[in-house]
């Protein structure tokens, strides 16, 4: 038991505090020695308190610091004193005062640490992730966490202020309809059987509304056993909410409400609600893709109906065969070099494209290799069609639609960062809306569901749905900040005769459908009422609202993109008796 | 899409809004037919509205309204009226209006419901959890629920008010040492290994002390594959936290503000802190339990000393062959009958207690078949141990000290629930600590952490604990409301020297520390902090301030005795190709 217990932290003594007696605990920041003083840096997560071990002030403690250490545990008791003139450090709160100490307790001893604990580290995110414990004692890590837990505590507040419920759904439970595998646990009192971890609450916060809960919200675990990528976790957590009775509206107003208090009580800055929606048709048409970044222009204009006149034949082949020509407006980068264009090439190149085509507009016309099978009219109207002048340059992409709005949309962002016209302090939120609500699934001849099977179809497009699948608009929404999409949700379909038709278009059948999700289709059978709700990505919302790129930095212990725990080293073997008792056993590789 | 949009919930109209044009949405609760006149009692989360059909306000609405069953949901638009004179409704608080409808949408139609959707239900547990979306339409379960939130929603308050972060720990981890068995997940992309489901955040916030973060918690789900008991579920809520450099007593101070906190702003009810402490040892003693109800006395009483002296057989053997005869004085009791004594005999025998030996008091001494056997003194001196006055009863139990200490501790409250004694409006907390820091396991020969490895013995005690363990007391402390364990907590450990000594007393050996949690050990290493915590069981502490028994009522959708869902029919079978690709196969029945 230590004797010495703290009367203050370490971010909190000012001028007044000056002498008083207190005890401080801490950490070892920095040690200095300095003609015969220790002075140490005391850190906690509060912050920074210098402490003065003076021989002539206390010999007993100055000859017991000297055995101190980075990272020592420490806790000391002593006077506060108001530092001399000119040695004030304006870059701590804590800067005006210092501790002279009486009696020094060590708490605990430090080995060598593997990276220094500092605000900024560059040694590899493996030694990170491995010494998490380490990693997490950096203050700019606290801060993070810190930061994460008032977000969730505001979205809280609100979602109570506004009638909301969070009720907690399971983690033991049964493979849910979101495309990606399940994570499963195997059941050992019911042998042979397995839970699934879900990868969304979808059908239990369905279930809760037809309950009659009439708001639920969560902040809430999922998983996904997915073959990673970059931002991408094994178990990631969702902001979840479902509303009754409701239409599309009132969750964009209930989500932008949240945002803006957010942004208020948070971030200290006011963003202005309702944010600006885009139809998906007009996002893929003017920016390529459905989660388009706002912050700066630079749209993507069509000119097939141009090409298709013109002597280029690789437009005009591609336009003819049912193909697009469309491109961007690089204004003012005309100035680039052959080398510098010809690295946008292998740019979009990456995404399909098999090549870049391009003009750099001067006073005349349109400059560049391919100019002279463009007719002087045909130039003139490509330069109007994008507003161009002289010092711009123009870049397209000919082939089938999915390569030219995948190539443009990315040329567009490459361009707009490389030339400086995102504003990174800026957050710029929209909304997509009017998703269609299939695809087609060429591979195994059927629709797929863009959102998910629960999602109702419009109102109006019901009359079409069996007639013409691909033109039915679902009643779903996105909600984009920076051009990443946050969440998604959608009004869902709450009459079990609608349920059924989506199924057939999907070919599920009935006994599929019964097995896979049966208690939902039961409880649509007594008395749903309308719904709908959304859930938001609360990682990658806390990345971006912090100006990070890496979710892992907002999550206290990620998993590498093996889906590894390099701290605990997780998965791990586990005993055979363990597996017995499951009723499992391990299967030879192939 | 539905038409009308609400404008009001079912709870909301008062007399003031009476002449306004409104428009609710929600379940047909009841419906009459009065005179040609259709009332409905329309339902929502949030209350209940009369809702009035009359051919003569609008023929259509009342037609259409002729359709309408129980369940159904609907939205409907009309005028608010003050109810006549005599009309009023004091039952409902929005008993002072009606609405008389213009106009009715049918949002859903409903299927004859397997039960009826009121506040008492007797239907089996069985149905009700199958049938959960109906269960949890019931008024009385949406207001358990709402409770629950709420209590979460005010402990997130208090603890982020107190400078605590909630900090997600992960899902998909190591095997925790608590003793139960793990919930294993194979893992894909690692084939051959597994994840475990955490029995408790325990290792993973006493990493974020080392790391510095001085205050956690977090309301987070834990799992435990146990052979299921009445008040267990395999997966459950913990409120769960850490403090670095604290005492016992910062813990406990934390906690019961928080208990202030939830009574005060939930429950309208002051309560006194601190709450009284018993040491392990006197809660042993007095109560025969570790969480001894205190909302009454009927202590334990032990008279082992004097059976000794005494001509009765089976006391003198017990007394002398290291056994112990103890009892409690049932006061008033002495008018129970043969057959009711009998009933209690009955009782004891559950719990391994060969008889209950029985005196009734009277005004000469103590009556019973075996008073012969006791001297007119030995009779005085049992009666003035027990303040025993005319119409007592006691009764004894005669045992090894396990026996005696179970059997009487469920006796008393067996009697004390019997004889009203227990006040059950009554919220009464207390502490228990002292606990021992380890206990025999004979069948092992070796040492058990009555808590977990990472205890902390008293410092008073470090220099015996290896000459003499089971005396060594251990850092730990359990919080009880009205007879049941709430939670424990413990100091920790925070140095590696003590942490070995322990794990050498428990015979985990160096290899076997370092698989399990090496990573507690190697973060030890570097600047441990001392700290402490402690995890509350939500679930049951809701259940309990509820006044209800059974947690099930608290959690929307729990797992029946043999850990199965029946609403979602979890756990199931999973396909050959899942299993396939984890690398697992099924084993044949041994």
């Amino acid at each position: 038991m230590s004797d010495l217990q703290r009367t203050h932290t370490c971010g909190q003594l000012r001028k007044a505090d000056a002498g008083s007696e207190v005890t401080l605990s801490g950490w070892v920041d920095t040690r200095r020695d300095h003609g015969g003083v220790i002075f140490i840096d005391l850190r906690d997560r509060y912050g920074k308190t210098q402490v003065v071990f003076n021989p002539e002030y206390n010999s007993e403690a100055h000859q017991q610091a000297s055995s101190l250490r980075s990272e020592y545990v420490i806790a000391v008791k002593g006077k506060v004193a108001e530092r001399p003139e000119g040695m004030v450090n304006p870059d701590l709160d804590t800067g005006e005062i210092e501790l002279f100490v009486d009696e020094l307790e060590i708490l605990n001893t430090c080995e060598t640490t593997p990276f220094e604990i500092t605000a900024d580290t560059d040694v590899s995110t493996e030694l990170r992730l491995k010494y998490r414990f380490l990693d997490l004692r950096r203050p700019i890590m606290q801060k993070y966490l810190a930061f994460r837990h008032k977000i969730c505590q505001v979205a809280r507040q609100y979602f109570d202020e506004n009638n909301f419920i969070e009720v907690e759904t399971p983690f033991l439970t049964k493979s849910t309809p979101e495309g990606a595998r399940d994570y499963l646990v195997p059941s050992r009192i019911n042998r042979g059987q397995f839970y699934a971890l879900p990868q969304s609450p979808q059908l239990f916060k369905q279930i809760l509304m037809v309950s009659g809960l009439d708001r639920y919200f969560q902040i809430v675990k999922c998983f996904r056993d997915e073959d990673l990528r970059a931002q991408r976790q094994p178990e990631f957590t969702q902001l979840d909410l479902e509303m009754s009775f409701v239409r599309e509206d009132d969750i964009i107003t209930i989500v932008e409400g949240l945002m803006v208090d957010i942004f208020n009580k948070i971030m200290g800055k006011e963003i202005s609600a309702p944010f600006p929606r885009l139809s998906y048709h007009d996002a893929m048409k003017l920016y390529g893709c459905d989660s388009p970044d706002l912050r700066f222009g630079m749209t993507i204009e069509d000119i097939t109906d141009i090409a298709k006149k013109t002597e280029f034949k690789v437009f005009q082949k591609v336009a003819e065969s049912g193909g697009q020509v469309r491109g961007i407006n690089a204004t003012g980068c005309a100035i680039l070099s052959r080398k510098e264009i010809d690295e946008l090439t292998t740019f979009v190149n990456q995404f399909g494209a098999k090549g870049l085509a391009w003009f750099k507009v001067d006073d005349g016309g349109l400059t560049s290799q391919i100019s002279k099978f463009f007719t002087a009219e045909a130039q003139s109207e490509i330069k109007e069609r994008f507003n161009a002048v002289p010092g711009d340059l123009l870049l397209f992409v000919a082939d089938k639609e999915s390569v030219v709005s995948q190539s443009l949309s990315q040329l567009r962002l490459n361009i707009g960062k490389t030339n400086g016209l995102i504003n990174e302090e800026e957050f710029n939120f929209s909304w997509v809306v009017d998703f269609p609500l299939l695809e087609l699934n060429e591979d195994l001849n059927r629709y797929d569901s863009l959102h998910h099977p629960f999602t109702s179809p419009h109102q109006d497009d019901l009359q079409i749905l069996e007639e013409r699948p691909l033109d039915v608009r679902a009643r779903a929404y996105d909600i984009v900040l920076n051009g990443v999409e946050l969440g998604g949700g959608s009004i869902r379909i709450h009459r079990p005769d609608i349920q059924k038709r989506i199924f057939k278009l999907l070919k599920i059948d009935e006994i599929t459908a019964q097995k896979r999700f049966g208690f939902l289709l039961e409880a649509l059978k007594y008395g749903a009422p309308p719904h709908g709700g959304i859930a938001l990505g609360l990682d990658r919302m806390v990345t971006i609202l912090l100006g990070l790129d890496d979710i892992r930095e907002v999550i206290a212990f990620p998993k590498t993109q093996k889906a590894t725990c390099l701290m605990v080293d997780a998965p791990s073997d586990v005993d055979e008796k363990q597996l017995k008792e499951l009723g499992l056993s391990l299967r030879k590789p192939d």
